[in-house]
C-alpha cells in the first residue's frame, strides 16, 4: 500500500516509471517528499548504459522536497520543513570527510555520491535522504523550488571549477563547452572576480546565455579556432585558468594549450577513453602547471552558501529552467533531455 | 688574452673543453669567478641532443663562486664576497615574477632558466649571472662549496616537489625515483612533515641513502611490484602525495595508480613522448585528483632558505657528491656522469 | 632653469607649492611626466605633522604620467608611454619581495613605500619611479586618468583588504567605514563572491555611495547600533569576515564583536594610541580568530590586474572623483580634502 | 548500582573523587572504560574556578580507553577495541564543521568542546562520547596508552599552533613558553621544516626538553631578555612565526615585538584580562602581520595524523610523561600539577 511512483533503471536504453515501495528510514535518516527535481547529464549515461548502476535502482540526485519524516538520532529538523539535498550527500564523519574531501567520503572514488548512484534516488514521489543532518539544507524563504534546483548538483559543480582553479580578481578564465555545468563556471568565474571570461561552445543560444551570466568573449568553435582566437584575445600570453566542462581528450588538450605557464586547468568533465597530453601541451612538465579535477561538492553548508548566491540575486540561473514536466511523463523528459532537443538546457520534473 | 677554459656544447654527443673569452656584464649582472659547479642530468640531456641549445654555448647552470664584478646598477654586494646562485634566474621584476611564477619568467615557458640553456653558463671558469641582485646570495660561513652545491637545482627541484605536493604533518607520501631529484624530495617530504614515505627505485645503493634522508619503506621494482607494495603497505587506502621524479609514462602512471581519491601527484620529471593518463587512474576525472608540476625554483630568498636548511643540520646532502673531478677533466666527469657508473649520484667539479 | 612645480611639506600645518628641481633618475629609475594625481587620506597625516617626514619632502604617491625618460639599465619601456605606478614601488629583488613580502621591501616596515615618504612624490610636475622595471604599468588604451587614478592606493588598498580576508562565495561580510578605502573595499568584497555585504558609516551619501559598489545593507551609526545590527541580520551568528578600513580602537573592536568563531577581521586602518582586545571579544584566545593587517600591495602585475577589473566594466570607482584642482591650487585641495567639506571623496589633481 | 568513581568539580578550589553513575548513551554515542587519561592546564583553570562549569560536573578531556558499549547509530566499532577521542569532538555535521571549523561545532566559541565542559568528562571510570563516529579513533598496535595519551589536547594544540603559522621550510620560529603545549609547539614547527626554532621559558629543564624536541636556541628569560636576544640572534630582522603558548599580555606583546614585517603570531594562550597592542608592536597596521589563535583541532582524523607522528618514530613525546597517580590518588596529582611541583609536566592518571 505505502507505495510510489518512482523513474527507475531497468536496463541499458530505459529508464521507466514504476510503482515501488516508499523508502524506509535508518536512524539518521530522513525521508523527503520531493516537489521538484531535474534530470542530470550523469543520469543520461545512467539511461545509455555508459554508466552502471543496478538494475531497478531509482534515478535521480537533485531533490527539493519537505521534510517527512525523520529518523530518530536525527536532530535540529522538523516534519515539514521545506529543504534540498545536495547531489553528493557526505557523512562528515569519516576519516577523508573530516580531512576535507568530503565527496569521497569514505574514501572511496565518488564516496560521497549515493543518490541515484548506490541508494535510491530523487526522481520519485520520495526519497530517503543518507546522513541528515550533514545534508538537509533549508530553503530560505522567499526562493522557489526552480531557484534553487540548480544548486545540488550544476551549480555546486560550477562553481568547484571556478574554485578549484583559484581564480583571483584580475584572472583571464577560459571555459570550454557551456552546457548546463559550463553556464554555471562561467557565473562562478565571474563572481569570483575573473575580469575576463572567454568561453567556447558550438550553439549560439547557449553562447547568449553565457553572455548574460558573465563571459567577455564568446567563440562558437563551428566558426572560429578556439585555440587561435584565445592566444589572440591574451595577444600570446594565454590564459589564468582554463576550465574544462565536457568530458573529451579534444577540449581537455584546448585547455592546456591555451594556458599560460603556471597556470591551473580545472577539470569537470567525466572522461570516456583515456586522456593524452602533448608534450609540448605540458612543456615537458616544466611549466609549473597545475590540474585539478573537481567532484560535485556537496553538504548541507555547501547547500546554504550556493543559495545564498541565488538569495543575493548575485547570479540568475532560473533561465536554465526551460521545461517543465511532470513525473509521469519523465520518460518523455529523458528523451527531450537526452538528444538536447528543443534547446533544452535543464528541466524541471514535479510530481 | 681575457680568457678562460669552458665546457662547450658543440653538437650532440659532443661538449668539449675550450678556451673562450670572460663573459662581459652589463649594468645589472655580476661576474662570478667559479670555485666548484656539477653536472645535472639536464646537462646530459643536451650533450645527447634531447635537449636542444645553441652550438658553441657554454653549459651548466648549478654555480658556487666568488663576486669577481659587479654591475654598476648592483648595490648591496661587493666583490670577493662568495655566493652561489640558483639554476633559475628570475628577474624579480617582469610581470609572472611580481605574480609569484617566477620560474616563468617574463611569460615564457622555463623563462627564467637562463644559465646553460639560453645564455652562457657555469661549467667554466667564470661565468655571468644576470638579474645579480635577484639571484646572488651569500653562502653562510662555515658552509663549504660541496654542502650548497646541491641549492641551485636539485635540492631546490626536490623540495619543490614536496612542496607542491602541500604535504601535511601525518602524510602518507610515496616518490618514484630515487636518483638526485627524488632523493631530495625524500628528505623535502621527511622535513615537512610526512610521517610515512615509500620510495620506489631499482637501485638498492640509492635505496640505502633514501633510508638516511628520511625514507620510511623502500620498494626496489626490480623486486617487488611498486603499486602493489604501496597498495598493501597503506591497506588499500592509497597515498596522500605521490612524486614522480624520474619523467616516464610507467612511473607518472603509477603515481596516479596509487594515489588515494583527492590525493595529489606532484612531477618533477621531464617527459618524452607524450604522456596518457587511464580513465581508471584518474577515476574518469571525478577523483578530485590533483596533478601538479614543478620547475626548479630560483631567487635568492628560495637560496637562503635552502642554504638554512643545511646550515640548521636538519638535513646533510654531501654524501650525494660521490665524485670530484678538475674542469680540466669534465669531459671525463660527463662520461662517468651520463653512463651512470660506480654508483654516481652526483659530481663535484672545481676549475 | 630645469625646475617644476611641487607640493612640498614645509612644516607640520603647512604643505606649499614650490619651484624645485626636476628630479634626476639614477640607471633603474625612470622619470614621469605627472598627468593626474590626487591626495590621500595619509597625505592628510603628513601635512597635520601626525605622520612625520622630512621638510623638504614632495608628497603624493599615486601617479598617473608619461615617460619622459629611462635610466640607462631599464628596458621593455619607451619614451612617451602612458604609464601608471603603485604607491608602493617594491624592488622585486630583495630577500622579502621575492619571499612575497613586497609591500615590506627590504625587509623594513613599510618598506615599499617611497613616494612621499622617503624619497620625492608625485604631487608636482614631475615624479621619479625607483625599480622603474617593477613599477611602470602601462595604461590599456580607452581608459582616462581619472578611471586609474584610484588603482595606485585607494583601490588597491580596499580591493587588498578583501582579499586578506580571503572572502569566499557565500561570506557574510561586515565593513567598518566607508571612506574612500572602505568603499573600495565594498567592492572588492562583491568581486570576490560575497553574497551579504554590510557597510556603517556616517554619512548617508558614502551609504548610497556603498549600494552602488555592491552593499547589501547600509548601517548608518548615528541611528543605529551596528554591532547589534548586524548581530541581528545574522540571527546572532556573525559575519565571517570584517573589515576595518578607519583606524580607530572603537571600529577595530567592533569589528572582533560581529565575527564569528573561525572568523577574520581584515585590519586596513592606520591607529594611533594603542589597540586592545576585550577579551570577550576575542573568545580569550580560544575562537580561532585571525587578524589580518594589509598595507596596499604594490608592483606593476597589481596594478596591472587593477586596471583590468576596471577595463572589464566589473567595477566602476569614477563616482570617487568628487572634485577637480589645478596643481596650482593643490593649497586649496588640500583643504577641501582634509575639512572633508562639500561631500568629497577623492579630488584630482593635473597639473 | 552501576556507578564509577569520578573527578568532580564541587566548588572552587575543589575538585574531588565521587561515585557516580555510569554515563548513559544515546544513538551516536559511545561509552569508554577509560585506561589512561591526564590533567590538563585548563582542568586547573577549573578547579581554581578561573574557567566556569557546573558544580557536579565530572572534569577531563583526554582519554584513552576501550570501547564498552555503542548508540545504535554507530556502525564501523566493536566493543573492546582501543580508541582515543581528541578533547574537542565536533559532530561533522553541523554548518561550521562542514566549513572546516570544526573546533567551533555549532558555531558557538568553543563548541567543540564538550567533555569536561558542558557534558561530563574523562578524569572517570568511564566517559560518554559524543558524536562517536566522528570521534572514536583506533590506536595503532603497538602504541602504549602512555605514548598516545598527548594526542588528545596538548600535541593538537602544540602542533597547531605550528600549522596556523603556515610555518615553512626554512623558517625561524619563536615560541614563548615551554609547558606542554609550548613543547609540542617546538616539536610540530620542526616537523613542519622550521630551520631555526628560539625557545623562551624560564625554567632550565624545560629548556633542555626543548633542546631534545627542535630548540636551536634557547632563551631562560631569568637571565636573559628574550627580545633582544631573538633581535640579534636574527641580526634584526625578526622571525617569521612568533608562537604565544602562555596566555599573558607580556609574552603576546613579545610575540609581536619579534615579528619581522609580514610575519605571523600564532597564539594559542588562553588570555585573561585583556590584551593590548601597542602601535611600534604592530607598525600601527601597516605591516602586513597576521594574528591568529588557535583552539586544540579534534576529531577522528586529526587523532590519527597525530599517532602516525608518534607511529613514525619522527616525535617522541613520551619523555612529558613525569608522573604517575592512580584514579583514586587525582586529589593529590592536581595538587602536584597546579603547583608545577617537582619538574611536573604531564602527570598519567590509570583507573
Amino acid at each position: 500500500m505505502n507505495t510510489m511512483r518512482a523513474a527507475v533503471f531497468v536496463e541499458p536504453g530505459r529508464i521507466e516509471l514504476q510503482e515501488k515501495p516508499i523508502p524506509e528510514i535508518g536512524p539518521t535518516d530522513a525521508l523527503l517528499k520531493v516537489t521538484t527535481t531535474t534530470i542530470c547529464g550523469t543520469d543520461v549515461h545512467i539511461l545509455k548504459g555508459e554508466y552502471p548502476v543496478a538494475a531497478g535502482l531509482t534515478v535521480g540526485h537533485e531533490p527539493v522536497g519537505i521534510i517527512e519524516a525523520l529518523g530518530e538520532a536525527v536532530t535540529g529538523y522538523e516534519v515539514g520543513q521545506r529543504v534540498i539535498a545536495g547531489a553528493i550527500t557526505p557523512c562528515g564523519q569519516c576519516h577523508p570527510c573530516l580531512g576535507g574531501d568530503k565527496s569521497q567520503c569514505g574514501g572511496k572514488v565518488m564516496g560521497g555520491w549515493q543518490m541515484g548512484n548506490t541508494i535510491d534516488g530523487c526522481q520519485a514521489e520520495y526519497v530517503r535522504i543518507p546522513n541528515a543532518m550533514a545534508n538537509l539544507t533549508l530553503v530560505p524563504e522567499g526562493l522557489s523550488d526552480e531557484q534553487v534546483l540548480m544548486c545540488p548538483d550544476i551549480m555546486s559543480t560550477g562553481f568547484g571549477g571556478a574554485e578549484s582553479g583559484h581564480i583571483r580578481i584580475g584572472d583571464t578564465v577560459a571555459i570550454f563547452a557551456q552546457g548546463p555545468i559550463g553556464l554555471c563556471a562561467t557565473a562562478g568565474a565571474k563572481l569570483m572576480g575573473a575580469t575576463r571570461i572567454i568561453v567556447v561552445d558550438g550553439v549560439d543560444e547557449r553562447l547568449e546565455v553565457s553572455r548574460k551570466l558573465g563571459a567577455d568573449h564568446v567563440i562558437n568553435f563551428r566558426r572560429d579556432d578556439p585555440q587561435e582566437s584565445i592566444m589572440a584575445l591574451t595577444e600570446g600570453r594565454g590564459v589564468d585558468v582554463a576550465i574544462e566542462a565536457l568530458g573529451t581528450q579534444e577540449t581537455f588538450e584546448s585547455c592546456l594549450r591555451v594556458l599560460r605557464p603556471g597556470g591551473t586547468l580545472s577539470s569537470l568533465g567525466v572522461y570516456s577513453g583515456k586522456l593524452t597530453m602533448p608534450l609540448e601541451a605540458i612543456a615537458a612538465g616544466l611549466g609549473d602547471h597545475k590540474i585539478v579535477t573537481t567532484l560535485c561538492p556537496g553538504g548541507k553548508e555547501r547547500m546554504r552558501r550556493l543559495m545564498a548566491v541565488i538569495d543575493s540575486g548575485r547570479v540568475d540561473l532560473t533561465a536554465m529552467v526551460t521545461h517543465r514536466f511532470k513525473l509521469d511523463d519523465i520518460v518523455e523528459a529523458y528523451d527531450l533531455f537526452s538528444h538536447q532537443r528543443d534547446g533544452v538546457l535543464k528541466v524541471a520534473i514535479t510530481p
